[in-house]
């Protein structure tokens, strides 16, 4: 008789012969307003079974990808520094092994664990970031490790001119200030996009990803922590994927699910969809 | 005194003077992830009243129609068979009396009843369809009476070429290839509609009209048991149906909406309003 | 140690010095439908503190202006016109002091009670009003002081031609035709609100600006009311306010937040954001 | 093809061979904290279906008793005298005809109604009231019709003596002194009841019954505008409502159930019970 | 890199070694009023962390204890033929197999599945039920494979006074006629449970023990299909279990948790003790 | 024109005069499994207004005594160290100025920062502890410093039996082990509470009352991280805090409402009632 075992949708490749490995990061203690991030990777493994494996945007099928998905970390609550440390060696062994490391948050402090990992391997990293807020804050509330700070943190590791923002609406104005002379930020929407990712692949430099989904518009995705009014739609994400998973990925991530605040659970599957696109963007 | 009578707004004919005959069928027993839409039509029925029975839209008024509301039908949960005997039984009682009926589900299996009594009097009936899924699946989980099935199960009654889909996001890969070769499927959106209007108004065709409402984008319609990100508006939908009411429609139906699944009430004042603009575009 | 004092982020100026004097008017006795929107000023000050400061859409820091908030009012529930008295004799005394009301309702007939006291002081008054529905009927089960005849009783005060309508898609076919005689009714959007503003800027006249939130699309706000499909997005809102905001306005509300009815939290947080960008829109 | 009737469960009787008359009244503008009871009556209606019409505890079934249900009464929001004018006069027809009224509120105000025709047939009526709280202000917020004077205004009609309040947890000190001086007043719970039981047995009086089920523990039922800890259980309650109805009992009211703030619906269907066997135990 | 094995919490050992096989059956396709049930032994496993291992009531540690966690069946909905046969498969093989089976459910359905498995291998066999309906019809909406009529088909095979049914406290009056000649019916609570385990025990025949969570009360377990006011608490089910547990039990479950209907989660983290201290008390 | 002040209900006496002071400490970023309890003392607060200040069960009244609420404090979050520095200092400010502190969670590692005030102020201070979970670990998930081991962390600065537990239900084995060698632990509920009281009374000592509102059984209060089935009811722990506070009170809390967990607002209610009893049973 089987053991129980859970996946993301589509995503039961054994680890041996993965590409991509995804895993969940499911921390959130250093939320300043309305926690729930922590449920967010276990949320979307769970209702990825309310999607098809097929994609007819891409015309590709997850069930004929190989990924794998190693579940969630166990992260100490209440100490970041614990935390960031299991996910940068988490990935470290991914990327390590070859694979591209796909993490779910979680807030959006995780990335900073992977982020480190990517970064030791490819010094010459380069970040591509969707997000309502520019998280540039040098600290938030008397503490640097903070998803407020987490893009400022990942500008300490690549210097400047490594960050390029899109869809920001909301920050403290030294916060724009900070990005107009280190970061290419691109406020509100994607204008912008195509000419940096003919950049990027120009370069053919590694370039990590990572997506707060409250880039989207709360009416698609108001189960996040800070919804922000005036973001962009899911049809305009999924072509920014697109666009963007051309180049050189190295890793990336999705985070800020929140599910408990959307209990119509549409939230949630838009994640899963998201996660499901993206996924097959990346799989070449 | 007088008895507690509740009808959909508007809609307090007598049946004998009745153009349109409103029913609801409350079944949802093969909904496999989330179930609900078993509420649907009590609580369309029972928050028409926050909506006005004048439409600003098309300057027609509810209250100068002559539209008959038969309440819910009382169907067995946990065998298909005998609903949607119930539900053809009903609906070819309606359409025997020279009426057009108007079915409100429940889940989109129903829609498989009323769709028998339309044929066995129309032989050369038309089926325009808009949705999220294909429901195209010669099986579901086993069972070939399914929600996931239903349109599939229509072709097997009216034969290749007579069922146009509309809003087509998600399926798999088997379904759009069977899509191809046996009925006009458009995705994601109402493009095409125009032409298939216009070639079904030339053939006098019978068209029986059926409305899964996660056509809808989630953000507008997130009470629903599969969600699927990338849908259309309110105002598309509303225009696509004034442009399909234009034709012989001998039958119709909204269906999916699961009103627990979205506490704040939009989605079923949503569905309220469709249901609203449609009878309203059907009454000639 | 200091007392725990409350106010919208950003509005801590003292009274003496203000420019502006937000409060609220926790009152929804008449609201027909569902009620909550007494909730809505209290949830508006607390929830603020998810926002920042500064907007980046209009390069302005609610921190550097001199905006008092004196609270919600303690209104009685069940008399209509003790609370609209209340509601005249506070904004009278904002209004004398040289400063600017901006009042949070509460139902929309909390707005009469600030406009007569706008229209006191400005016997030239114009309204300026976004809304889903028309709101003026002569009566409404029976009472003539209700949320759904308030436009109406303010159209008693200000005569014929001073009210100018947005975005209204809901109403009697009695309400429109009213309309056709006596306001400037625009249906659905923000369709001639250029010509609008263009002519009240050429007058020069006083305008008291009313925003019911409902105008705004379900999908961006579910959280009131009487949710009515097919609205403006919060875009649309953002600059139609910063429009209209170059006028003399001289008294503002927005009202109908029913917090309670979406437990996602967006609807206030949206209700927020329109509050912030509408008092720097406001300050000069 | 039958109109679509709904009553509560098992109340199918025509009026005229009735021998009680349910109706509700949906009120509940007075309500100064958490509104929503006016829903109270259509959801204890919409929800008995999931009842048996069999009691275990009675040995009765409500199917067996000719009981009649006229719907909710259309009540005009915003104005108390309006609403309580209608209950009256309502009451007072089903009083003229034989039958007993059976009033499911909506807010405690409305019991007013229901006593003041009450009044008129019997002078020497007498109350029997189980809640929460004392309901004796004299004035609530500058409002004399109020939930939170409505047994004082009773008290107003009755006079001394006539009034017997169990339950009773919550108040400010000023009732109960009014309460010491005026009515019989059983604190926390059903103490004294038997006593009060005996001594009305005896003398024969007409007497009303009115249950404010918040006199419940909030844990039975939380779905209520002010939930009072320390309340008594659902098992005391029908021990004190079987035992109230062997009395002369010329009319009843059930009140303040706001089925939304209980979204788990364990209150509703709390409330339905409660209704059902406070009628079997009134049907003789 | 290790696959995400999910179990319930403390229950990790291997088949081979285990004693006691726990799984679940996610259907409730004849659940005539609210459903939700098939995602009740989903949420017990995923809740079941908030646990702690170790009962300070028994003194016993889960995590001590060889039992095996198989996850959730991958049942047909709409055709409850095929469900059951899934389920009495999988049963059949854990009983040949040597070890307990113990199943969650879903809706009461269920259980028939399971007693076929065990009646087979054992003809002796006798039913332990606690349950808030006596679930004695013979058809229900036209179906005799439902829900409400679970136990009369149990009693089709077992035959009579094999049944011992506690805590009842709703159905039919036909129901308790029934039961009043078939099984051993105590009503409302456990009175007489000390009696029937005594005998039990003397006679050494195998049990069933089938436990609907809705035999607590609401307000100790609101998260169900149907609650029923007047139940018993968390403490007398307790016991109850342990005393039904010193018997030569075969075979067991626990059923009708809907997670969605209570989202304090409350409920389902009761239900998780209880699974806890079941299986504790089972395991010898 | 006067700012916005909020203070629990009654609770508005100036600090100067003030005999206890309050104040919320907005904290739970240990909490491992549902986070919430930071939202809980301004929940409280905001909620108390559904109370009446006076208590039948004391016959006091909150509005004649002298109490100063300073608000919440503003916490560093993803810092425990931080935070309960910041509650030290802000407690040991109060004790210096001769006035009760009164502190209001947020989860329960809030207690430390309060006990090591009272503990430098009182070196013989000692500890009654009510709460359904032992918190005795050592450790949890890698930290120190988390809700788990507050009382552990208490236990090393007061030293063995100092510390009284009540209405403990949940832990580890080793919890126990720990508790039977150093704390007098009393399982389940107040058993033996009146000896402990009376042994305190007798030795005069200082006693710091903390209040896990979990004690209470999740019928009573589910909102709440982690629900434990079978804890005391709302009257059992009134009359147990009435006892206590007969001893030389030195600081008492009340912590682990999770407000937005219980969306009917039952649990905060009954929040905001032992707070008022609590106060008014301290309050000589």
């Amino acid at each position: 008789m089987k053991q129980n075992i859970e996946t993301f949708i589509g995503c039961g490749a054994e680890y041996r012969e993965a590409k991509i490995v995804l895993f969940g990061a499911p921390f959130d203690s250093t939320t300043s307003f309305r926690p729930g991030a922590r449920f967010g990777s276990s949320a979307i493994r769970h209702e990825s079974f309310g999607l098809e494996t097929y994609s007819l945007y891409q015309d590709k099928d997850l069930s004929e990808c190989r990924i794998f998905d190693s579940g969630d970390l166990e992260l100490c609550f209440g100490d970041p520094t614990l935390a960031l440390s299991a996910i940068e060696k988490h990935t470290a062994k991914i990327i390590k092994d070859g694979k591209l490391p796909f993490l779910i948050g979680g807030e959006h402090l995780v990335t900073l664990g992977a982020v480190r990992a990517a970064f030791k391997k490819y010094p010459d990293l380069q970040i591509v970031h969707f997000d309502a807020h520019a998280d540039l804050r040098e600290k938030y509330l008397g503490a640097r490790y903070s998803h407020a700070c987490v893009l400022r943190r990942c500008h300490d590791l690549l210097g400047d001119g490594k960050i390029h923002q899109f869809c920001i609406r909301s920050g403290e104005r030294e916060e724009f200030a900070f990005a107009k002379a280190h970061t290419n930020l691109h406020p509100f929407d994607f204008s912008g996009l195509e000419e940096t990712v003919a950049a990027l692949a120009q370069s053919g430099a590694p370039v990590y990803v990572t997506v707060d989904l409250d880039c989207l518009d709360p009416s698609v995705f108001p189960g996040t922590g800070t919804p922000e009014a005036g973001g962009v739609s899911f049809l305009q994400l999924l072509s920014a994927l697109r666009s963007v998973c051309s180049l050189n990925v190295v890793g990336a991530d999705v985070n800020e699910l929140a599910p408990m605040l959307d209990s119509s659970g549409a939230s949630t599957a838009t994640a899963c969809k998201v996660v499901r696109e993206f996924l097959l963007a990346l799989y070449h």
